[in-house]
Order: C-alpha cells, then structure tokens, then sequence
C-alpha cells in the first residue's frame, strides 16, 4: 500500500518540498499542513513556533500519516527534537538533508546559508554543517520571503536585493565557499535568479529537494509508484489564499483545501 | 486624574501612534498591546483577525482601561465593529480619523490610500472617504512592511520599491489626487522618503497624526496634562526583539514589557 505522508509548514514554501517529493513518490497520499494563520514562522520564538509546530504534527497524526516531513526551515531549526518527541511516527526535517548534501558535494569546506532570522539566530545549519567538517557562514535575508510573495521572482528589485545579500556575504566573509544552500523553503522559486548574482563557481543546494531525496532513502520506494496519490492541504487560514497563493509553490492546481483551527 | 489609554496592534506599528498620542497626552497611562504572535495580520482573514483582535481587546479591558485605540489599519478595517460589540470602553479605529483629514485638506476631492493587501481588500478607506464625497484610490503595498522591518527606511532599494507602487497609482489611476493617506501604521518612518517620491503637489496625510488628533478630541485634553504617565507593554511573542525592534517605531526606549498568553 502506498503511503501516507505528512508535510507541515508555516504556509506556503513547504509545497516546494512537497512538489519534489510527489515528483520523487507520486503514488504516496499527502496531508500538507499550512499553518497560515501564524506566519511567518521566521520572526519568531522558539516558544511560539514549538507550540504551533507540535499542535499541527498531533494533527496530522491523529488523520493517519505514517511519516512526517518539516518543510520549514524555521520550525525546523527551533522545534526538530520537540515536534519528534512530541509524536510517535518518523519525523524528517529540512536542515540535516539540506546539510549532508553541502557536505557531500563542497571542495573548499565552506559553505553559504541563506535563511531567516530565526533559522540564522538559531545557528541550527552551522552546527550541522560543522559536525561534517565544514565551515558554514549563515546570512539573514528576511526580504526574500515578502519578494517572492509578491510574486517577484524574476525583477529587478529582488535582483539588487539579492546582489546585496549575496555580495555581501561572498565578497567579504566567505569568498571561497563553494556551496550556497537555501535554508528557506520559499527560495527554490528565486533559485534562476540567485544562479546569476552568485559565483558561478559556487553550487546552489536546494533543501527541498535534498528532503525528498531523504524520504525516498527511508521509505521503500517502490511504494511511492504508480498512479498518483491523493493530495488533501488543510490551512489555518483563508482557503481562498491558499489555493491562490499554495498553486504558484507547488506548481499545479490545488483542489482540496480544508480550513481547520488548531488554538483550542 | 489621568486617563488610562490601551493602544492595540498586530505589532509594532502602533507604536508610531502611540508615539503622537504621548506628545498630545503625556500625563496619561498607556497600556499597549503589540500581538507579535500573529503578525502579520497584512495578509490574514477577518475571521482570523477578529478573533485576535477581540481577544486582546478584553485583556486591555480587564487591564482598566477607559478608551481603546485600534492602531491597526488591518483590525481596524476588518473587525471594527466586532472589536466595538465586544467591549464596553469607547473605541477609536485609524481609519475614520485619516479620512476625515484627507477629506478637510483635498481640494481636488480625489485621494490614494497605500496599505497593506487586507485593509486594501477590505476597502474600508474607500468607504470612508466616499461617505465624505470624495474618490479613493486604493494601492497595496506589501513591500513596504517587511522593508521598514528590515531597517531600510532611507534605502535606495525601498525608494526603487516606493516608485513602482507610487509611479503606477499616480501617473495612471489618480493623476489628480492630491493627498496620499498612509494606510498602514509603518508607513510613517518612510514619510521623508515617500515625500521625495509622490509628487510635489500631494499631501501626506499620516494616520497615526489623525487618530491622536482624535482622541484628544474625545478626551478632556486637560486630563492628559502633567508629568508624563505610565506606559507598560504586553507582547504575545518575545519580549527582546519588542524592545528592540519597537523602540524604533516609537522613538525612545521601552522599559516595561511582559509576555502574555491570549490563546486559551
């Protein structure tokens, strides 16, 4: 029998995750949490983002899933031991994928981090970066979220934008790193636009799909073949949105959509 | 003796009201409750934002507050009036009081409004400046939050960004409008740079300006005379980067803060 997986996210992003995995496991059924009503996740505390994080994995829990993915990067760096201790079935994060791929492929032993604040404050990536022997330098751009969302993805304001962020941190701190990974599930949509302000000699790591390929590893992967899965997204606000908006990231419709609330 | 004011927000935006409310009332007691929990609420639904909005309204009222501020375009465009049903104090919203300024300064009778993408969508700016017979022009703009956020209030990026949303309303939609009302509590930290990009004809009306202008109006502006109140703050997330990030937006440093829970 195919599987049932879960996918959590603050919103929108993890459904770059999710588009890799369905490409990777078409035949598994997918429940895909969007926690909309409070995002961004990336602004906020620990606290906060464990409590929203460990309510929406009881949810998918208790609606059957056998493995859950935390395609967000923030939940991931500040609640990955809190959200597994919290449930009983396998949980994968975005982070150590994302890292193990970095490590795999860099030359030079140094890398680039592009996050959020949090995921940056949390220092998550560096120490997994670091546990593998390579040197990490994380770089905060809280502006790539809002420009992707405003449907910006190939203009010229995020180019300079990105020209800052990235000049910044390859010309100063980190000239001979090798690797940029997106530590942010909303980046993948900017990716051909970061392939030109980068260094041509450096190799973009994309977590969403070092994720996938992680689940894939875990799971027999001949039971994600066949015709394709059900796919059923619940958010905790506007649906309307989310079709909207959730369609542009996964990169097809969304039919079913289900509003829940999860403050009880 | 003094009254007790509660200011409320989705952040830190009210701040900048608040701000024009101690020039006007410096012996009064500020309450103010920032939900940086759940900001955003930009981009959010009424249902989700009223729900936040009303619970926060009650804290202040168990707080013993006698007048309530929305410093919320967002709370104040989609929940108004539930906020109203469900306490007893007076309330003051941003809206009314930034277009009724705009009405009493416009010659031309039509004017823009720039806010965020829900109280754009709401259109309770509109409403207002028609009810006083004037032509709204209504423009989202999603960037300008996270750039003021980012600290990039003089930055050539937020000018470029600030000239794309400005350039496409005036030159196309409104060429004879005559006053810009800022929609959005953020806004008035780039009002020198958004004074260089609108054109020299256009007045700035800044709500933050109106909505003290108004409650002065409602109080007794004698009692709010004396040597400067108190001012405690309650935050829903953390309690440091309120400190540092709401110290900008409200020009002096923030001594009194304390988290508090409004998710029961």
């Amino acid at each position: 029998m195919p599987p049932v997986i879960g996918v959590f996210d603050s919103g929108f992003g993890g459904l770059t995750v999710l588009r890799e995995l369905r490409q990777a496991l078409p035949a598994a059924d997918y429940l895909y949490f969007g926690d909309t009503a409070h995002l961004p996740y990336g602004a906020k505390s620990v606290r906060t983002v464990a409590k929203y994080a460990i309510s929406a994995a009881h949810f998918l829990e208790e609606h059957g899933i056998e493995m859950l993915v935390v395609a967000c990067n923030t939940a991931t760096a500040l609640a990955f031991e809190d959200i597994r201790s919290a449930v009983k079935v396998p949980v994968v994060g975005v982070i150590e994928p994302g890292a193990e791929r970095a490590a795999a492929i860099s030359k030079t032993r140094k890398v680039v981090v592009a996050a959020t604040e949090a995921t940056v404050a949390s220092h998550a990536y560096q120490r997994a970066l670091e546990q593998r022997g390579m040197q990490a330098t994380e770089k905060a751009c809280p502006l790539f979220v809002p420009l992707v969302e405003e449907g910006w993805v190939e203009h010229r304001v995020t180019e300079e934008v990105a020209h800052i962020y990235m000049d910044e941190v390859f010309q100063d701190g980190a000239r001979d790193a090798d690797v940029l990974v997106l530590g942010c599930t909303h980046y993948p949509l900017i990716r051909p636009l970061l392939r030109r302000v980068v260094p041509q000699s450096v190799e973009i790591v994309d977590s969403a799909e070092s994720t996938a390929a992680k689940v894939v590893e875990l799971l027999d992967a001949d039971r994600g073949q066949g015709a394709p899965g059900d796919l059923r997204c619940y958010a905790t606000d506007s649906v309307e949105k989310f079709r909207r908006l959730g369609s542009k990231f996964l990169g097809c419709p969304i039919q079913k959509i289900e509003l829940v609330d999860i403050e009880k």
